[in-house]
């Protein structure tokens, strides 16, 4: 099958077409220059032509989109919030593949075409939830590339029993070791770090921490995650989500943090909450030489209500949260958003070239920029040279 | 003309008809009890039906939207973000009337029906801004209820002239005295609250002060303005928009304010910028019996390109910004949206019961929380018993 699309806008501004053949671009020409002949054609409306979203932070499993509304009146504690799910979640009917697949569908329509999630690992489900992502992911891996990282949220060293989940998920499937507050979650930090690195030996497994923690804390913590990396030889292989305490104020803590993190290849993954008081600046981190990519992180969820599995709705979040009003800036969040996950997921960078996969988005905008500051629903979504979704719905077959 | 829509969802749950005749509401019953006859008739396809918003901290003749783009290159400070604003904006082509047009016409096809906007007035531009702003009131007064704030952006008693521009603007029909950090920008807050307060007295107007100040600083012009509230008997009268210092971390310094700001009635106007660092908590306010109200900022313009004119999205930064995770945290939020507005602006309460005006919203969701935390462009906006916009575009005549 064989696909022209005609002025669609290339990221200095021209327009131009593209030739889709086999599931791969196979000429590009200036904007109208492609000859006809070769039907179907797509009228690319000027909408500008950008690489697909990575959505490097989200949770997969823990969604209730699609199920019957479920009031949330809960108190708002951590734990407590941790709790009722852990609790409560497969009672109100949560089915883990069922939701993983939902969510999956969703996050393609929206034009996300690779994603690291974190699926909950713990002593009272077990493995339930990372079976069910499992399932889903089979089920989509034509469409949508996913790491899957095995996450005991309700904590990993201070439930006996979990160590041995997280490294029968990782036999099964799982991409990543995950983790989270070491200190104010096991209450051992030492004991925490040395299981999770423990498991990414064994199993050669990179790492991903959630690290909520704030200022001294979590710079605690984050340097006992420096020194294990670079004792192990681990530089490139770990991650630290949320990261809020490079956001302290407090005067001289964040800058050694940071080169510290650049030395050792750590990539910081961050999701622009707008409730954040401290938070990683992206230009800061960024600057000092760190990989940073983004993601939705929960959506829709016994958590709370908010979000979307919109990626370019989530650059809007995080650059708003940066204070990021200049085009240059908005454009740089853009990237982080595709190609800095990209790099993170081990995927080709991707360029409107022939002979790249014609695994692309159209998006409605004069200038990328716009499309971040005012995120659009109005994209055409392309996978394997095909028109996939239509405005964040998945087209008819 | 008279319309029957049946089928929307009341804030109980219930399903209800309605039958609008002569732009109000005639008639209500349980959903699917309205005979037929009254064509046309309108699917309410249980939309939740909901009073309209109010806008209470727009800033209309700001816009840009509709304009070829601008690139935004700036320097981030606020002082070079107002100067190029000033000088530049008239020579930009961005015409006040026109402008402060198409964000009204914005603004009500998603469903917001009164307004506050602050309108510039400063030397370089005199009362071109404000001009443009009492011409769109003139041409939408019957679809929209907008109050204008002389707004001194750049400075009131610091630049010479600025005081008899804002008596004029007064006496042109501008119904509120606005002001901006007396102590940061005027570099002056005595004199700049004496001006504020004596044009207040003299036009018998209310008045309604940007304060951007941190901590300390915020805090003694917020009792400076609070001192000459009280003084001069304007208890009811005064607004304070972001009130940042009213999230300040110090300990002690929020509380005494809270109190002395509910003694002098003082409203507070929150927007939810995702950026800010310290914000007024709207449950620590409003439990401390001061009305808060919220508002879309400015959009789209010189400033930034972020932003939008519908007030359910802006309902939705506010619920994130403050942590909003409740069923009944998210329909406070909408209350402060559209009831509390409506305090503020002077209009009627609006309840669905005949005799109503049939100016009201219906929106997609479930329930009011669904609709906070997961805002949906499908709606349908009612103005004088007519459907005027439909998915926030207003609708064929």
């Amino acid at each position: 099958m064989s696909v022209t699309i005609r002025n669609v806008r290339h990221r200095d501004g021209s327009l131009m077409d593209l030739f889709l053949e086999d599931g791969i671009i196979g000429r590009t020409g200036p904007g109208g220059s492609l000859p006809d002949g070769s039907e179907p054609s797509v009228d690319g409306a000027g909408y500008l032509l950008l690489p697909l979203f990575n959505d490097c932070h989200a949770h997969l499993d823990k969604t209730v989109m699609g199920m019957d509304w479920i009031v949330n009146d809960l108190p708002g504690s951590l734990a407590a919030l941790a709790a009722n799910e852990r609790e409560n979640r497969l009672a109100l009917g949560a089915d883990p593949y069922r939701q993983c697949a939902r969510h999956i569908r969703a996050s393609l329509a929206c034009g996300t075409g690779g994603m690291r999630s974190h699926i909950d690992i713990d002593t009272t489900n077990g493995l339930a939830m990372m079976e069910g992502a499992l399932a889903a992911r089979e089920e989509y891996k034509d469409l949508f590339h996913l790491e899957l990282v095995a996450f005991p949220q309700s904590g990993l060293v201070s439930r006996p029993g979990t160590v041995e989940l997280v490294d029968r998920a990782l036999a099964l499937g799982a991409d990543v070791v995950g983790g989270v507050d070491p200190s104010s979650m096991d209450r051992d930090s030492k004991g925490c770090l040395d299981a999770i690195f423990s498991l990414a030996q064994k199993h050669g497994k990179p790492v991903d921490i959630h690290l909520h923690e704030p200022a001294e804390l979590g710079a605690y913590d984050m340097e006992e995650i420096i020194t294990r990396t670079k004792a192990l030889g681990m530089e490139g292989k770990v991650s630290i989500s949320h990261a809020f305490c490079l956001g302290s104020h407090i005067a001289g803590l964040v800058p050694p943090l940071l080169e510290k993190l650049a030395e050792a290849g750590i990539t910081i993954i961050t999701c622009g909450q707008p409730q954040l008081v401290t938070f990683p600046h992206i230009q800061e981190v960024t600057a000092a030489g760190i990989r940073v990519c983004c993601g939705n992180d929960n959506i829709q969820d016994l958590w709370s209500h908010f979000g979307t599995p919109d990626m370019l709705q989530r650059a809007c979040y995080i650059s708003m949260k940066n204070s990021c009003r200049r085009d240059r800036d908005l454009e740089m969040v853009l990237d982080l958003c595709t190609r800095s996950g990209a790099q993170l997921l081990g995927l080709e960078p991707w360029e409107p070239v022939p002979g790249s996969p014609a695994d692309f988005m159209l998006v409605r905008g004069v200038c990328h920029a716009q499309c971040v500051a005012q995120p659009p629903h109005d994209r055409m979504v392309f996978r394997h040279g095909r028109l996939y979704a239509r405005n964040c719905t998945v087209a008819e077959a």
